[in-house]
């Protein structure tokens, strides 16, 4: 039989999810401290709820259940969005985080999974430039806690790319456009220039498009020489700049390049890129219209999304030692109930303890202290027995000492 | 359109997200601190891994995806023993929790969904009854923690029930006897009775067995009147309620109607109720052979499940007040860097803090607070500006006070 989990999906062995748990509590604590709430929303959600908006390439991704009927979520943008239209009479803002899986069946590749983890932090109810700065200033402390030090962040508008696109003379769907402007670090401007040509634009129109939107500079300058299109999106970017600012983030730069996959967006959009060849690690953006097409009352939305999977993958998995501290070792099995007694204490004290359970001699219940790498056994014998004592020893240095249960938290804790 | 989740799925909105997390984060406490470790699986499995052992009627609530494929984890248990058949090498015993969602598609009702979460810790490798009583301590400590304090536990061994089954002339296939005493709170001892003369079994061995299986009294009593029939099941029940004295369990009690759902058990099986209407909000027991069925290699096994959705319909859900500590608010505009600020400071001293968003006038912030229950706001106008204060207003009391952004946590946390 075959044994392994579905393509593109994986298992987290102990040492891994001790990782990843560690990553995704300095994540949740900080999306707490900026006055995110948590919100939940089924795996699986009707499909006329997914297929909306989603854009054509991820609705092909969409695994579906129950003759199509459901599919299982690809973010957790739209989720949120359904909550949102059905709930209207929610306290504005209504600021979530959600910390979760989602699925898209696409073509596995380095830092990249058909199942893999979430972390959103949203802010629905206001237009104001003042959210989408908060949720780069959330999504930075983030980083900045995991250990990252050089990540950059890129924004762009959707209002200045739309304006340019109908400036420059493109007739064709913007979001057929945006889809290939999206690949420019994927197939480079050659092969965005031909893929436009293909779609029937101009090659006059391409030019000028690739001149204007591939400007380098300091942002004020590039905003200045956008040349009128999409004034609205420049004030926003202005405005957001200038936040970003207020809030000390100094690494964040105007890339009118920059697209965002995601049909629905509608303003200002962000990527963090952090090098190591996976990608983008956070991004998201403004998606004013989203809600509205479930409830018909458009209203103003902003996320952004970090990417735990690659997350992961830069900072590296595994290697952490064991979550238990000790194990608690009877000599005999008549010790045993002194065994429990003692684990018991620990446990109450705050230690993640264990207890032989397999009735195995004390030479045994080393090696299996050492195979997990479990740092300090406690060993009870007659002696220890009678005093109600407890031989501590630590297994990475060979240091010995009997101690009384209350004791033992000194030396595995070193308080 | 439909806004609605699934037919027996759900959202869960903040309040009831902080009174469910702050279920999880004691159950996850307790497991850790009795020595298990973090796994996790896919939510979908290959096909032919879940066919296996679940037993008719879970197959049929199985959710299909891609062609039928791949199907979505019923259980926890399951992908479990897929991991330990294909990881031979894993130092025994493997003591492993996971706290995840599993999907049925079976009619909803109360306290039953078609996506629910559930709690498990399971001890792979080890046949001895030391395994069996650790669960039960450690999943007693997390009902104690979450403030249960009558529940009971009853205890049952698949061993007697086979022998009894065999014993009564019984020559049905024993996992539909089982499944049948099963549904004895259900449908009743006549009920009972009736299906399984209607599957062909004899009234005399009907009745033998029901005589058998519905003996009261104190466990001592009823492992003596038992009769002959599954000597190394009794031998085992006996060890593992007098091991249950030494953790100090007290209310273990030997149920011989006792039987559980799952086709995979094989020796003693528990069940853990607290009256309220919601059926057991535990349950268990030991599948030694269910790994044996992917490697062909037998591992013992035991383990043992929290029903969280139960659990939460009893203690209760929602009604918390907002994880968001304080607000601070901004007079006018101008004042709005500083209440950034400010609002950075208190976030770096460990608080959950939100700034208005919408810049919306003080009347305006103050109803957001109180509508969000949220029980502090700091005002930031010329008078605080200029002296780097903050004057926060508790809104259930009243009270106000001017202070520097350090005392604030003086006030919040009453320091």
């Amino acid at each position: 039989m075959e044994l392994r989990t579905p393509r593109g999906m994986r298992d987290f062995m102990p040492a891994q999810m001790n990782a990843r748990n560690a990553v995704i509590s300095v994540v949740e604590r900080v999306f707490r401290r900026y006055g995110y709430e948590p919100l939940e929303t089924p795996a699986l959600e009707n499909m006329e709820i997914l297929d909306v908006k989603c854009g054509e390439d991820t609705n092909k991704q969409i695994y579906r259940v129950e003759d199509g009927k459901l599919g299982m979520r690809f973010d957790l943008t739209v989720p949120l969005a359904r909550v949102v239209a059905s709930n209207q009479s929610l306290p504005k803002p209504f600021k979530r985080y959600c910390i979760g899986k989602v699925w898209r069946r696409e073509e596995p590749q380095k830092g990249r999974f058909r199942e893999f983890l979430q972390a959103d932090v949203d802010i629905i109810g206001s237009s104001k430039m003042e959210c989408d700065a908060e949720l780069l200033a959330c999504a930075s402390e983030c980083l900045k806690k995991l250990g990252f030090k050089d990540f950059r962040i890129r924004v762009n508008n959707r209002k200045i790319l739309d304006s340019i696109i109908t400036g420059v003379g493109i007739t064709a769907a913007s979001a057929a456009v945006f889809r290939t402007l999206d690949k420019l670090e994927k197939i480079g401007e050659k092969g965005v220039n031909d893929e436009l040509v293909e779609m029937g634009v101009g090659k006059d129109s391409v030019k000028k498009l690739m001149e204007i939107i591939s400007q380098k500079g300091d942002n004020e300058e590039i905003l200045k020489n956008v040349g009128g299109y999409g004034e609205n999106g420049i004030r926003e970017l202005e405005e957001l700049v200038a936040l970003c600012n207020t809030y000390c983030l100094e690494n964040v730069s105007v890339d009118l390049s920059l697209v965002r996959g995601l049909d629905y967006y509608t303003g200002p959009v962000f990527e963090i890129s952090a090098g190591g060849g996976v990608g983008s690690i956070a991004g998201g953006g403004r998606y004013d219209n989203l809600i509205g097409v479930y409830s018909g009352v458009d209203v103003p939305a902003v996320g952004i999304s970090l990417g735990i999977e690659r997350i992961m993958a830069l900072l590296g998995e595994g290697d952490e030692k064991s979550c238990v501290e000790i194990c608690i070792a009877a000599v005999k099995p008549e010790f045993y109930p002194n065994a429990i007694a003692v684990a018991q204490e620990l446990r109450a004290s705050g230690m993640n303890v264990q207890v032989d359970l397999m009735g195995r001699n004390l030479r045994k219940q080393f090696d299996y202290a050492n195979s997990k790498k479990i740092m300090f056994i406690g060993v009870i014998g007659q002696r220890e027995a009678e005093k109600d004592m407890i031989t501590v020893r630590n297994l990475e240095t060979g240091e010995e000492k009997v101690v009384s249960p209350k004791e033992v938290r000194k030396i595995v804790w070193g308080e």
